[in-house]
């Protein structure tokens, strides 16, 4: 293929265009290097030369080594993808591999950076502790400036989290307690203000729900989110129905936002139409307000500028990407982010997970009896057909979901590896396996379940009523 | 043109094929009442079938007696209009006739009924009032519902006033106050509650202006609204930047108003583009949510559905129209309006007044000097060319703007037939005529002016509290 690159040029899209000149450019250098035969150098850079042409004919810019096409990947994100490219998008997550979405793809198509070794040890210099399991395991990967939000932090400059949840239903499954589970430890490593959106509004203007209802399900899923157990002092939990009603600074922040994004821009970053009602439209400037620390004036003390960063699933990135394209425009800085994998079914890696279906994931209010059985019905396995076939072959840890599930919630990194070795060397059988998976599943759900009765009503009010934290700005 | 009426059939728009299909139908029926020779009837037959045909390829609806093609004109407001029709929506009032704008094709294209003597007579039996000369001269001259409004008045059930003002600058001219004096008369003769929305956000979003700024021109022209001398127990002001964050039911109002709205008909209704930004495009439901009682849980102890009544000028008639739409879809009653003309510039009638430019209208700031100079100067005459002529031929009153101004200002019925009577025989000269009206402004801006003085910070302040006002429900 690379000798013959302008044959099939025309088919393909802007990053693979991208792909192909980053490679050709490497190829010219190397054979440069090499001191290679003249002729095959100068035909390697005619090769070159008609690459980035195509490039530029397709994307409308220059191409520029190490800039991906950004603003088109931006712009077409969810439209214009790959046949055998993951589909990844507030709504959607599609992917035909079963190890799961490939993540490394994904940072280069959204333009984000990989949470490499050097990130993660800053961390660990930084608060003087040892990074969370889901740092260490790549369950979060990715990230947007946090190496900004360091510096700020080292030179003692404030900043907070912001993460949220959609409340679609009653029920929560594990797999929600990821982003949650990750940002008490940032709270607590790092003792800086958070905000949790409960965004009711969106749920009402998607789904076939009153507004009434959708407000109950957001007080509904706050126990589970305080359970999880946030500092009351240090917190803020908000329903978006709720809020917008009593904060002085929120609407502000939403009108802005509204003012400098146009529906063009929504229709490529979320795929909205013409039948799209107007609050599913306006919808991505409410998500993104809460980036501003304006929009919480009794916290932030009327502050403007304080640093903002996002702990979520990867599949929320394109509000923030819309919400970073405005910030500068209305003097706001750019929230950062960590982007976290997606939580896999356990009937395998292909989906995220759905709460409307029960067998799909362990939910917070599952017995020990039905942990049990979902695990050792559901829980797609990596085994071998036969006991014989295991033991001879060995297991697949990378499409297991009891591998998976025990990457997320298995906190010995020790036992981890053991398992993993084992069910790869045959030694360790399917059954034996799961056994290992619902003894970790069965106490972690229990002790929730233990954490969420003793939120009351009048806890969650607590936490819902916008307060000064125990900060001071 | 009515004998060869296919000639011209496609150019025709749906409102003229309608108004074609009406008037065959009625010479079809003279005819057949007259006893005309068969023949003659027979080809007045074919020819009404024939333009009913061109009606239903036209419109793809049948066509019924009465019913003209609403649906049309509401999605098509604006953008096909007729080439000699008026050009009407919330930014643009266009005219290419001196006289102004045509209110009775105005009331057939947006679908509304005329506020006739009998509407008028029912309002003084209702009211125990003389109506306001507003109504007696149809400066309110169309409504929605009103007579429904009246029923349940007469049945003791309450409703409530909606009106309101986007801030667009500090100054507000005399055409401002129209819509507040009649809605003053109409709190004081029916004695109920009364709201008042300022659409700073509107402001901000559609103007190069600050949110600051906007919200500020909302307290300066509050001031201006308040001198109209509106009872402050019965009467709510409110900004929407403020109000949004202070209310539990606005925004729920409009995240339901939202969710019933698609950007295809914002789009039809007020031309919006895929270029708007998401605020334009959802900002109709911020307009509409106000005619929903729920939205003032303060004022209403919560009751979802009071009537409500919204005086304005009939430019606001597409937001309300989208409202009455949705209104059922949401369990709430369809708001009743009183549709007022325009106010004319000094230049003449062909345009709505612009607060931008000073020399269009008298403003509320204007010294009995510059009100006499701006009269002079730029009202535009009905007079003739020359004393002799005037004298001899009379001057014109559809087009003399002083006129027009004294119709809306000068109270006394007597004295304004007097005045037209002898202007129109020459009796009377332009100069006199402008010495009248100059006459009539000046003690009426003065009494604005001291009224405004007394408006104090706090007093703005106590009206745009969101409170219990003084009715029980």
């Amino acid at each position: 293929m690379a000798d013959s690159p302008n044959c099939d040029l025309k088919s393909l899209s802007p990053l693979q265009l991208f792909e192909r000149v980053t490679e050709q450019g490497e190829k010219v250098r190397a054979l440069k290097a090499g001191k290679a035969p003249k002729d095959e150098i100068d035909a390697a850079v005619r090769m070159l030369l008609s690459l980035k042409l195509s490039y530029k004919t397709a994307t409308g810019q220059d191409y520029q080594a190490g800039l991906p096409p950004k603003d088109l990947v931006l712009i077409n994100n969810g439209t214009t993808k790959e046949e055998d490219e993951d589909l990844v998008d507030p709504w959607n997550v599609q992917t035909s591999n079963a190890k799961g979405v490939d993540y490394d793809k994904l940072i280069v198509r959204f333009g984000s950076s990989k949470i490499d070794t050097d990130l993660i040890n800053r961390i660990e210099r930084a608060t003087g502790q040892k990074p969370h399991h889901f740092l260490r395991r790549g369950i979060f990967f990715s990230h947007r400036d946090m190496d900004q939000v360091l510096d700020a932090y080292e030179n003692k400059k404030p900043f907070y989290l912001y993460t949220g949840r959609g409340p679609s239903s009653q029920a929560m499954h594990v797999g929600h307690l990821i982003p949650f589970m990750f940002t008490k430890w940032l709270q607590e490593v790092f003792d800086v203000p958070l905000v949790i959106q409960l965004t009711d509004d969106e749920k009402y203007l998607w789904k076939d729900m009153t507004v009434e209802k959708a407000y109950e399900y957001a007080r509904e899923n706050a126990k589970d989110i305080i359970a999880c157990g946030f500092d009351i002092n240090k917190t803020f939990i908000f329903s978006d129905l709720d809020y917008l009603g009593t904060s002085a600074g929120f609407y502000k922040n939403i009108v802005k936002v509204q003012k400098h994004v146009t529906f063009n821009q929504v229709k490529g970053i979320f795929g909205f139409t013409d039948s799209d009602c107007i609050g599913k439209i306006s919808f991505p400037a409410i998500q993104a307000a809460p980036s501003f620390s304006s929009s919480f004036p009794q916290i932030f003390n009327g502050k403007e500028n304080i640093q903002c960063l996002i702990p979520c699933a990867i599949d929320q990135d394109p509000y923030f990407r819309m919400t970073r394209d405005v910030a500068p425009r209305i003097g706001q800085p750019k929230p950062a982010l960590l982007h976290s994998v997606f939580f896999p079914a356990l009937q395998g890696a292909q989906t995220k997970m759905s709460a409307s279906d029960p067998n799909s994931s362990i939910f917070l209010t599952d017995t020990p009896k039905q942990i049990k059985t979902k695990i050792n019905k559901h829980a797609f396995s990596g085994g071998r057909d036969t006991i014989e076939e295991h033991r001879k072959y060995g297991g697949n840890c990378d499409v297991d979901v009891s591998i998976m599930y025990l990457t997320f919630f298995l906190e010995d990194d020790d036992k981890l590896q053991q398992l993993k070795q084992a069910y790869t060397s045959g030694e360790l059988l399917t059954g034996e396996l799961k056994k290992v998976l619902i003894e970790t599943m069965q106490p972690l759900v229990a002790a929730h379940q233990e954490r969420r009765k003793q939120v009351t009503d009048e806890i969650v009010k607590q936490f819902m009523t916008p307060r000064k934290l125990a900060f001071e700005f």
